[in-house]
């Protein structure tokens, strides 16, 4: 559909806190959501890629969704990630988010198949028209193995068949690209790169999605405000704050482990040391960080002035 | 679990037959089960790459199960592909076939995420203990861009977590490796390509997923027989004609398709032209090969000598 | 060698001009350090990725380098590119530059070749040690398939081994963590992104080398000394209306020439519109740019305020 | 050029043994072509991969042109590699190689640049134009990153551009469609695949160039005669034991040197310790084997029936 929303600031890709059998913890979710609102978001994005959500269970999907949509209780926007690899697998998934309350749907393109960019138009297209949320589209090469077309992107915004892109590419030169192109059209762009947030907000964009904000909401929030008032240094400073904390996920022994379980394990390994979350587990099959790689994770939190209770 | 299972031989992986609408075209289905099986097919795989499962939804891939089992009756087993990106969601697949009448189920390691090999076993270790049917391993890197790593497989087959392999990575280096260091343990070792089949099967393997059995089942079923008698000359001279055949893949304008539709969409041509389903469409968002590529598909079909009723 | 030096600034990266023979024009070249010279750069880059090096033999090579330190004439440095496979080559190149008078050698890591970041850094080390100017990193993965590893660079810098590092990964992430990581040593970091310049300007970036600057230096000079001066908004407008010209190498029908082709060939032919040099060839075997796509980089020229004389 | 050569059989390509300064150890390398010749190979290939030629000076490359044309002495051809990234390099390297006495020179399509399709048919005619000595295209898309098209090879083989073909891609399928493709040609088509060389006999190959024949060239001269001899039997279990040979690339420990190190070290190794050459020592900047390295290689070696005199 084509509503437009007015989606911006801050939306951290929530973790998804698992209890020792593997399923939703319910009670650590609860207070993550409220951890990350009492900090400033500007809204809630589960089932991204932060959240696991290609190793979460359809019963586990909407679980989440319905725990973060009764947290925040209107307070701010719930954005559901509907990430599948085809369109009728999206809109699936994309109708139960709506129906549950999400205030926008997340989709990349189709991957597991090698889509043209007419067929990556097409699958927005049809997504868009199955649902009543506004559809966000979301560049994730690491994941997907393969770009959103820029091309695509503009014409699925001038059509107004997208309402917003996340963009994790790391790729700021097409981010900006993007922006100028679709800087006419009621596109809202993302950067999903906590790395270079004040860069992507120099260049325009309207919000950051920030993995990391699991672990430093109040920092994305500065950096956020900092830079609304233009005021650069300060976004600067704070971003190269999050930067060295960002080291966490360089901790774990990758001999052990792989990327993903490197990184999400340290984003829940700091919320599980700050006392947010109850356990640092990972969804199967990826395995946890053991007891030096935990205490590596908050001596980093510690140096960066982050408050931790474990 | 780790029931062991003589499945070998020709087993395709089928395309699956739309209506205009893009729901399953059951009488199609039908025809086409059939159709294979009066070739002398050994078995038939449904919900693999060339179904197109990625772009299913899951209604529609429980609707496949239930057409392929009940067409099959008992005369040929029906494995299932239990594809997806995670180990939960793969399970529930899993299950959901097993119950349908799936004789063995087939997963890809994990994909979206980075795993490590030691998170690859134990995404298969998870699945092989929540289902009570064999589980087969599908290394196809084109797909999932992640290679199953090699010494993964060996460690699965000697555990007897994995009664299959099921091989689309086109490498036959590792295939002939893994089929040496698995000759003593009841791993079934398939090959998923279609070109050079009689290599495979000269190598050792027990059976063959062509795609393009699809199209020329009779073809698959004289090379398996050729081979299975040591008549490799007879084996290779078909493959070499299947090859020809095979072309029908690089037909499309693929400045307009991607090399998904290019090449499933040749299958579902091909199967169109000869009668067996009733449309050539593809799923969304794949676009349909247009008049004069089909065309060109019906001049190979004939050219190698392949009945068509279009 | 480990003398540093003060390199910094604009520093573009020349493309060659060639002749109908596909010999050097010297002419041209010499026109072409003298534009650039007069638009107020601050070093000419020569035998890099823009100068087509990997397609020049080693005796063009050399006069590319003989013109542009005599055209020079010690106005600016003469950076040399000794861009080659192993370390061998590279030495043979260095020492060849730095006898012709170049003021520093870049060499990218090892390629066509696999190998370990121990491996790079010992790379580096033995180039060092072999000539006696500065030797620059060269980081461009696009052409090498391989990324120099951070934490080698970072080796290299401390212990002095290399003066600089040009950055072409357009990975602005890695970047600022190479920036902050050896802010405390003499690197010299330069950005080779002609289309984040300013964002790599703002994280402290000591230096740009434009591909594109071959059309506008006067762009880049102007863009550099509003960084210099903090004037950040002048410096976004100034890379804007840039990225805008940028859009020239979107200009060649890929169907018919490479990437490569389209990217310096547009470079070329906008340096022959604008009467800098004689022809807008490119050198063996790449593919000229033909009259209608040379019309289209005109119009764009002129459209971002770039006078034309052809 | 156009003359057409009649080179088949086993052409090893050579490793080019080093002496402790890094510099050539021309009586390792006599000691190795006669080796070679002894054990009934029909030609040397110098200058390939294998023989590190990308971290070899011009002048170590044409020194070792020198020593393999003087030792062969006319009893076996010798083919010299022609590697370098880009035309005009190549054709000085080819016609180097051609006066000095190499009977045919091989060249990869350009790296480094990304060119088209028809750049590369173009490159190989310039090459071919400019030598006169059969040219021989490589297909190592493990090193350059990029695969030869199949269709600019059917078309330089129909123009009798090209002489031969060494395939290194391990891509059976596009081997077997290029044997069909140009059957009716004179191209002379090569397998570099050391672990499936009995395959590619078996589609029509005219020759093998294994990288493991630097170690057992006896083993690929036997089953080479078995594969000219039909008896395929034999040819399959020499290549099975080849196969367990060749896990001595398994063996060095991977957390301290690369890909390349850990192939070609290991090859040098194994010489070594037959006493074929004088020391294993690898081309800076690689890293050589260290001691259990060499005993696990020893231990291998003589599993597999090899004679080691060290």
């Amino acid at each position: 559909m084509s509503i437009r929303v007015g989606l911006g600031g801050v939306i951290p890709p929530l973790t998804t806190p698992l209890d020792t059998d593997g399923e939703i913890d319910t009670a650590s979710l609860e207070r993550l959501c409220s951890f990350l609102i009492a900090a400033g978001v500007d809204g809630l994005f589960v089932g991204g890629s932060s959240g696991e959500t290609a190793l979460l269970s359809d019963s586990q999907r909407y679980e989440v969704i319905d725990v973060a949509v009764s947290t925040a209780g209107g307070q701010v926007p719930v954005v559901a990630g509907a990430v599948d690899t085809g369109t009728a697998r999206v809109i699936d998934h994309a109708r139960a988010a709506a129906k549950r309350g999400a205030a926008a749907v997340v989709s990349t393109g189709p991957f597991y198949v090698a889509p043209h960019p007419d067929e990556v138009v097409r699958h927005f297209e049809l997504i868009s028209r199955a649902v009543d949320v506004p559809v966000i589209a979301y560049d994730i090469p690491s994941a997907t193995n393969t770009r959103l077309p820029r091309d695509a992107i503009v014409e699925l915004a001038e059509s107004g068949t997208i309402a917003g892109l996340k963009d994790s590419s790391g790729d700021l030169t097409a981010f900006r690209q993007i922006l100028l192109a679709t800087a006419d059209t009621d596109l809202r762009v993302f950067t999903g790169s906590e790395t270079v947030t004040d860069l992507a907000l120099r260049l325009g964009a309207h919000g950051q999605v920030p993995g990391l904000g699991n672990v430093d909401p109040d920092g994305y929030v500065r950096l956020g405000r900092a830079a609304a008032a233009g005021d650069w240094r300060t976004a600067n400073a704070e971003q190269e704050r999050l930067l060295r904390l960002f080291s966490i996920i360089d901790v774990a022994d990758r001999s052990r482990i792989g990327f993903t379980a490197a990184a999400l394990g340290a984003f829940k390994a700091a919320q599980y040391l700050r006392g947010v979350i109850s356990l640092p587990r990972c969804a199967d099959p990826l395995l946890p960080l053991v007891g030096r790689e935990l205490d590596a994770i908050r001596a980093i939190l510690v140096r960066e002035g982050i408050s931790v209770e474990r």
